[in-house]
């Protein structure tokens, strides 16, 4: 036996060595995204259905009552097993070495296995596959979830059908903390059952947040405890609301799978639906002196605004145990501000003169003051800082605006504030033919900065915004284009071989098939069965 | 009660009239593809899914024995009524007018009821819907087929839940009798079930002719009977298969709705999986003198080849019940031919020159003379009339190059052969937002030509190729961008109002999603449940 070490994703097939044929992408395991440092031993070890056990190790701080973990053995024992129905399952190796279990051991004192994942949690793992018994060490769950999924992606059939794994060692560590899918609830409600399947192949490209954009002008279907008619009127209908029973099972859907479920409430722009349930709280329009029947932007010279929007954040700071909460302020169009006469009051008052930047950072200001009373932070759209507005130190910026991102970068960077990066990853762009070739080969270091600014990019987005995506087409288009962003995010900086990368993502979208996502193929080709 | 004539989609809001409330997409009759000429009365007729029926009328010369009518019959009541499960259904509503029986009456001495659809299928119907039985009228089983669709379209809930339907009349037939969308099973093959799930939308749309593009390089799924080494061989494994019972379920899941299946098996080129099962069947290619390991397209200066042809295609012609065969000729690269020495010896004898075109002319000419042996009309892909092979005069000539599409159909249509347009039509070649007003607005008769050659545009196909697509994303990828297709090879030319065409399109789409078709959205919005 001769562990050998793999730096890269190119040597992968390399050293699997002349045992193994590689005619068929399904027989040699396909890592995705490809962990940080892989070890493949050409020693093969078999796999049966009936005999293999995923367990708690004996010196885990976790155990049988860590409902994340025993919830984690059962799946990944059946994405390992579930999917093969085939006779040969019972046939006996007894001559031959076998791989009996999978000790999963939790290393820190606190497993967090009832916490929530957030922005610091150690996602880290370590993983040795040797007989007769596999073992995966973690210092919390969140690392634990990760190797499963390794451990899941090592198994694989040889020609024979028999279910074999490479004696082998993984060490492994997300390059970048926050790796996300954007979700938009607005443009086009998503089914309950749509959001949960998202978080499975999440969870399967090693993907930790959601940011669920939950509302904007369309519709608005979060069912609010102290705002009933924001859902009542501004939702499309009665069957396309997500109640706090169904916020509840995304939350916990992604938590046991290490996810973060990060709202956005998109304020003062794209707010045209909380209007209708929420009087006075948009700025009326007008033409001359006339009051028009338009809405622009939410209000931001009245108090009510205000302390609608402290009860509002309350609650939604109760619902989302996410530390995050998603401000937006993207995109406000100051027109409807402009045309109104006490808006035009209050400018003068204050003395903004005619910068209605000033207004949007003065509403922004006290909205930030109303979510750092509720001790949560806050991610905003790029505009937010382009327009000047002051921020505390501790904000996100996310950027999306595709057209000089690298500056952009370097700008925020350099004003010291963390950074998620969207722009170059806006998914609902489609073209034709393999365009995660382009996500793929985006590296969100590349810009000009010092390595203190390279620090604040704490990751990015996968964004399939909602214009043209609802429950029929969401998983084609997301799936696997977005696993090109999940690798990019994961994997270390030099693995970006194209090639290889194509082979492995072939059978990765395979395996994510068999697993019920129906995620599009590449190119030409098929999947075995 | 006043009937409306209705001459154009633009004015069927309007004739409405005030007693239809517009404000839901889903509370007013939406016609698509947009039938020949439409009355609509202001009266509104009550439906009740317990004793609405739709039978067979007293004169038709079809009747119970007619199984095409009587699934049709039992299809359609399930689309009416199936899909809206709610409790008012038991609603009585004594006082006003119901509507008891759709009747269906075959008018032509011979129904059509046990044959194929052809392309000269009549699928004219008439349509009467006045209290107390509806009357559909058509000359043959397809025209009452075409009927049993518009009448599901117009029957629509109003505010109060309830089943209506305006007291109406409809004269159709369609603009072009092809009316066809191709499928790819070789870049990737495609399970029966996404097939017949093709054809259920395609009959919502009103389109008769699947063509199956079934063999091409990547693999070959079509079992054949006298040459099973083929798809033995050819086929991406054994699961990838199309066997005699699944070839005869398509066919006959098509015939019980008016749609053609025209297999393609393209030669001479785009056969590499062919060469796999059959030996000597392609063209071997040469480096300088030597014989490489590459294969190039059919070999057309042996025997054995035709031979071959003639029994395979005897085959097809016996298993395919339809009138045509495809037998594309589409970029044949002559490289390979090129190379060869005993090809060149073979231009030599024949005085072909360096001109390959001759001998691309001299493989198809024979080929042709096989098919019209087993009695097949036969479509060639534009190449084939491009490269002046000489053709029958009762050739189908297919344009799909992009680039100057007009010139090649004012051509081909000079030299007296008809057309099929496919090339405005790539529904593969995906774009971001609303490209079905692209599909849409393509008008096939705009090109310089005498009215003699206009009539020789039979119609057109919307084309999916499947080097992207495979049953992960094909339905919502081919819906509902294909219905644009639809309605402008159904529907007088006049139909092109774009803003009516997008309400009428919206709410087809979210039909279609109720019939289990997967479509996507055209753009924000939501359908009712």
């Amino acid at each position: 036996m001769a562990l050998q070490v793999l730096c890269g994703c190119v040597m992968l097939l390399l050293l699997l060595g002349p045992q193994v044929p590689l005619a068929s992408a399904a027989r040699h395991p396909a890592l995705w995204p490809l962990p940080m440092s892989v070890h493949l031993s050409e020693d093969l070890l078999h796999l049966t259905r009936e005999s293999f056990e995923i367990t708690h190790g004996p010196n885990s701080t976790a155990g049988p009552r860590c409902f994340l973990l025993e919830e984690a053995f059962r799946r990944y024992h059946e994405y390992i097993f579930g999917y093969f129905m085939s006779p040969d399952d019972h046939l006996k190796f007894s001559g031959e070495a076998q791989l009996q279990e999978l000790h999963v051991t939790i290393t820190s004192a606190d497993s967090e296995c009832d916490a929530y994942p957030n922005s610091t949690s150690d996602e880290s793992y370590k993983l040795v596959v040797h007989w007769p018994v596999a073992v995966l060490e973690a210092r919390k769950v969140w690392g634990a979830l990760r190797g499963l999924e390794t451990f899941s992606q090592l198994v694989y059939k040889d020609p024979y059908g028999v279910y074999v794994i490479n004696e082998s060692e993984v060490i492994d560590a997300p390059r970048f903390g926050y790796r996300g899918v954007l979700i938009d609830t607005s443009r086009h409600f998503l089914p309950l059952k749509t959001i949960l399947t998202t978080l499975d192949a999440m969870a399967f490209n090693k993907l930790n947040v959601l940011h669920w954009h939950i509302v904007d002008d369309n519709s608005f279907p979060y069912q609010s405890m102290a705002f009933p008619d924001l859902s009542k009127k501004g939702a499309y209908s009665y069957a396309h609301i997500y109640s706090q029973m169904d916020i509840s099972i995304v939350i916990e859907h992604a938590r046991l799978r290490g996810i973060r479920v990060i709202p956005e409430f998109d304020t003062p722009g794209h707010t045209e639906s909380w209007g209708k349930g929420q009087k006075d709280l948009l700025t009326p329009c007008y033409q001359g002196s006339e009051k028009t029947n338009s809405f622009g932007p939410v209000n931001p010279i009245l108090n009510t605004t205000y302390e609608f929007m402290s009860r509002f954040f309350k609650e939604i700071s109760r619902v989302f145990p996410e530390e995050y909460i998603h401000l937006g302020g993207d995109e406000v169009d100051f027109d409807c501000w402009e045309s109104n006469p006490f808006v035009t009051e209050f400018m003068k008052e204050r003395s903004f003169g005619k910068d209605y930047r000033k207004l949007e950072s003065y509403y922004i200001q006290r909205l930030i003051d109303i979510i750092s009373s509720t001790n949560k932070g806050y991610i905003v759209w790029q505009e937010v800082f382009d327009n000047g507005v002051k921020l505390k130190q501790d904000t996100i910026v996310e950027v999306w605006k595709d057209s000089f991102y690298r500056k952009e970068l370097a700008d925020v960077t350099a004003a010291g504030y963390a950074v998620v990066l969207a722009a170059p990853w806006y998914l609902d762009y489609i073209t034709y033919g393999q365009d995660w070739k382009k996500y793929y080969a985006v590296e969100p270091l590349d810009f000009a900065g010092t390595k203190k600014q390279k620090d604040l990019v704490i990751g990015g987005t996968a964004a399939l915004w909602g214009e043209y995506v609802d429950a029929t087409n969401l998983t084609p288009r997301l799936w696997p284009r977005a696993s090109a962003v999940a690798e990019r995010l994961w994997s270390p900086k030099n693995v970006r071989n194209l090639d290889d990368a194509y082979d492995r993502l072939a059978e990765h979208r395979c395996r994510m098939v068999r697993r019920r996502i129906a995620a599009e193929p590449l190119y030409v080709g098929y999947c075995e069965l």
